[in-house]
């Protein structure tokens, strides 16, 4: 068995048994050591963004002092949700490894597929109604942006 | 011109000034009254998942110590990535307001619409290589939940 993925569920298990949240948990590993461990924190924290992999991320960009990721991978007990996956994104990762997938999940009551369905515009009935409003207002502010001298792209 | 998008706009607009992250705002409305409001800090925080409208959420469940915001509306300076996306469903938020598009933001420098690509199935790339390893390990942890009694379900 991967030993990373064994600590990920280990840490799952024990924010279970904690009763801090869902049962999950993930490690962000770097050349072979573990920089950052979570669990599902979203009972204890009232944050409902206080996913492992989100908190893990949370806490390797702290301990590394940077938002880049990318010499990082990271393990997770369950295939990562779409808020997540994203979060992964941006946190410029190339390799995460996960044990059970999105239906395992929603076998034991997270639904994190309905949210890949309406991404997907498969959605039968969409929870979240956009309302786009002021775009102009919007671009006003975009256009400041892309005009100030001497920010950091990242 | 939406007050609420104004003041998503003005904080999107501080944060940009202040070199804190891209210029993203949001806040968190609660009958006609504004309960947090957050710009992106992705550059002062090193946290890749300081997003405007992630950090509104997570200040908006810590002032009203629940993770339940179903009773509460969203309104962000530009569309939201999935990461945020999927954390406003988390969040049970049933209305979104935005300015600005993705793909506005494509235009600055901010490529959310790639994240939505690789979701889709459609992007030509993929940054993230995912494996999954272990899911009989991974299934053994979602029976145990499965079983807990007196767990919370959220």
């Amino acid at each position: 068995m991967n030993q990373y993925i064994r600590e990920a569920i280990a840490e799952g298990r024990a924010g279970m048994k904690a009763g801090h949240g869902g049962p999950f948990g993930a490690v962000i590993v770097r050349d072979g050591s573990i920089v950052a461990r979570a669990h599902n924190e979203v009972l204890t924290s009232n944050d409902p963004t206080a996913h492992a992999e989100i908190l893990a991320i949370r806490r390797a960009s702290v301990e590394l002092k940077r938002f880049d990721l990318s010499d990082c991978e990271i393990y997770s007990s369950c295939e990562p949700c779409p808020m997540c996956f994203a979060a992964i994104h941006w946190a410029k990762f190339r390799n995460l490894y996960f044990a059970c997938t999105r239906f395992d999940a929603a076998e034991i009551g997270f639904d994190d597929e309905y949210i890949y369905r309406v991404i997907r515009g498969e959605a039968e009935q969409l929870q979240v109604e956009s309302t786009q409003l002021d775009r102009e207002e919007g671009l006003a502010l975009f256009s400041e942006f892309k005009h100030l001298e001497g920010k950091t792209l990242y």
